[in-house]
């Protein structure tokens, strides 16, 4: 039995991932729960899952952590390398990933990984302990697929082609963007996702995300990655070998799959759950370039991930207020490309290669971020 | 440097092949080459690439095989198990594969199939060497996807999903099939091949072929393999897992990248005579279930497959017969299955186990669809 911990629970992924480890409760056990801010839930899957350990972020007097103490109450970073634990699921949401990412991965721990904040924040890092042997698993549907066409042979890679479904604006006219609502941004047009991700697909933020990620994960050179428009989402990213083959992993647009894929790797398990792909009634698969004049966050943040250092956790900070500043109703949502440009530029770019430089210019950017946005209200 | 003969020279395959070959002096000899009828083309091949080993096999005064000697004459099954040769490309159209395919697995060499009908006609014996450590290789686009998909997770499949082009008539009223010519049939709408499996693709039979061979090949049920229409024949097979992800291998409809990925085999390897796939400007990308109504072939074939014994290779001969009746314009093209179906019909089935057996079957078979053809005219 794997022993898993799940860092964001009661998110979107965390709920999928729970699902899964349901289903098979021969395979997995849950040693630890860790939650932010939902302690109505985090409390049910403690009651349903026993984990030895528990995290809750947001102790207060009316919701205390001690209160769901059926496990030990522990910090991430802790329940991170718990000797308990064989595999952490890193399912938070933003840049609070990448601390306890980096503990599991030092304890030698397997991290399953979500949250691709940690990853682009802190790419060098993390590809350097993979290297020497830290076990980083995509869980992400584009990185998963990339690593289902990899197996086998993991070399001779000419190009990563990315999919995106273009997000919940793809049809509407450009003049229209500055007017769109945050109900309206959430609205994905082929995947349930929490709230952030699903603006950052608006944005088309989270496939430059993804690109950064692949780039760091599979050592990839920039120029050869490239994105294409799949507003069906069946197809969950291509490989191009250097003979001109290219395999491509399909399914349901369903998260479950890909985490599936994590937790067994490398087993592969029928899971009654799951729904079949009927290729024959797949009616129509479309591919297109992408348009970057229509996502100016998509060049914005592959220009700060190319320029390294610590601009890529300026920009994962920035776009993270600027996100919430725009659920809030306190940003249009052109208005997270302008926020996330301005901190760019206004950020004395270190040479990242350090954690605390990381650390110190996210929490820089979310300053700077918060002021800007203020100044400008 | 691997010593390559190609049986089959100057065809469709046998070309490719040594287009290939041509583009990586480094890597391939040829040291054996075979043909049948093009003394002509067979002559320059000779010329060009030097083969210590060359069987001309329709040697007659005009043309005698002796006249191609700057290689040695030598008969087909002793130039698949030559000592200089590691690798057989086998390209003979129809059952005349059979023997030297057998041959070849026999003395160790590994066999690089194009020619399905040797392992429709004797697949339990061939999936037997196979299971003994002989190496197979496909070379077909569908399978070789398969094979593709299915490196490094060989077990764990749900499904193979063979693409159909549908052929040259798939456009076509049913009622006008009984009277479409040759040269229509010939008009594949997306692959350049041989005669032989051009009719084949048009009437499906090719497809229900490479089924069979895909059972025997990957040991799958049959149940667990399915045809879809797939009209542009980007995605040339798919592969379902367990857990309900799918791979699928997309390529250029050119047969010089499967024949390729079988000589590297396991090594990948860049040809820039090979034109890429343009992901990004793929436009749609189409799959419908496959009207088993309008190709009367398909399931004619997969009943004889299922049935085994000696009918595979009574369906091989007679269909062999048939295509090349219908080519001279002495059958029409809806008389081919007719033709097969008679065949199988009065065939007194043998338990296929030996060789002999086989061979006898298809003997008879061919006989007897001359005779039933010509007692029609």
């Amino acid at each position: 039995m794997k022993g898993i911990a799940i860092l964001g629970a009661t998110g979107s992924i965390g709920c999928q991932a729970l699902d899964v480890i349901r289903a098979f409760p021969q395979d997995f056990r849950v040693v630890g729960l860790a939650g932010w801010t939902n302690y109505t839930l985090l409390r049910q899957q403690v009651d349903e899952f026993q984990p030895e350990l528990v995290c809750y972020q947001n102790d207060d007097e009316a919701h205390p952590g001690l209160g769901l103490a059926r496990g030990t109450p522990i910090s991430l970073e802790e329940m991170a390398q718990h000797p308990a634990v064989d595999l952490v699921v890193m399912a938070i949401a933003g840049s609070s990933s990448l601390l306890p990412t980096l503990r599991a991965l030092q304890a030698g721990k397997a991290v399953a990984l979500a949250s691709k904040e940690a990853i682009v924040m802190a790419g060098p890092i993390i590809a350097q302990m993979v290297a020497g042997g830290a076990t980083l698993l995509p869980v992400d549907s584009e990185p998963s697929a990339i690593w289902q066409c990899l197996r086998g042979e993991p070399k001779a890679i000419a190009r990563l082609i990315l999919t995106a479904s273009g997000g919940a604006f793809r049809d509407r006219p450009v003049e229209e963007l500055p007017f769109v609502t945050p109900k309206e941004a959430l609205k994905h047009p082929t995947w349930t996702m929490g709230k952030k991700i699903t603006v950052d697909s608006a944005t088309l933020m989270n496939k430059a995300l993804e690109v950064v990620e692949a780039h760091w994960m599979f050592g990839v050179p920039w120029e050869e990655i490239e994105v294409v428009l799949h507003p069906q989402s069946i197809v969950h990213s291509l490989v191009e070998f250097c003979d001109g083959s290219v395999k491509a992993q399909l399914g349901q647009p369903d998260m479950r799959l890909p985490l599936q894929y994590a937790l067994f790797y490398p087993e592969r398990v029928a899971n009654p759950g799951l729904q079949r792909l009927d290729v024959a009634r797949l009616g129509a698969l479309t591919f297109k370039p992408l348009d970057i004049q229509r996502y100016p966050c998509f060049t914005l943040a592959l220009d700060a991930a190319k320029a390294g250092g610590t601009y890529p956790a300026v920009l994962c900070a920035a776009d993270d207020i600027a996100v919430n500043l725009f659920l809030g109703g306190r940003l249009s949502f052109t208005d997270i490309p302008a926020l996330v440009e301005r901190v760019l530029a206004q950020h004395i770019l270190g040479d990242g290669e350090s954690l605390n430089d990381i650390l110190e210019a996210e929490a820089w950017a979310r300053r700077r971020a918060q002021e800007l946005a203020l100044a400008r209200a």
